[in-house]
């Protein structure tokens, strides 16, 4: 898995553990949707700022999505 | 300072740590001087891949380059 894998199995975690809907966090981080989805999936690669955003919206530093055993 | 700023911190400071010019520290990670002098100053928005490439060139994981207090 490379690091957008990892960031995006994180995302995704973080995401459920709240129960939050991707809709839900999209909107609360700005994203899109369909972004949001392929962030989760490993297939985008997001910047600093846009994962800083998915960060903040659930609640955590930005750190916590590159941590390898989340 | 936001996260593009930590971020560039830390890279400056492992570069450093590592006595790579950004120069050397650009070419093996195969981006540009300028874009690297850039991610340092906190100026530049860097994704996921190109911060894995940044990571593996100064031999650390890509969570190192998000610490908060390196």
């Amino acid at each position: 898995m490379d690091a957008r894998g990892r960031v995006g199995r994180n995302v995704r975690k973080l995401r459920m553990a709240r129960a939050l809907s991707q809709e839900e966090l999209a909107h609360q981080a700005d994203v899109h949707q369909a972004y949001l989805s392929g962030v989760e999936r490993g297939k985008r690669n997001a910047s600093v700022l846009v994962l800083d955003r998915i960060a903040k919206a659930l609640g955590v530093d930005i750190d916590r999505l590159f941590t390898r055993d989340e």
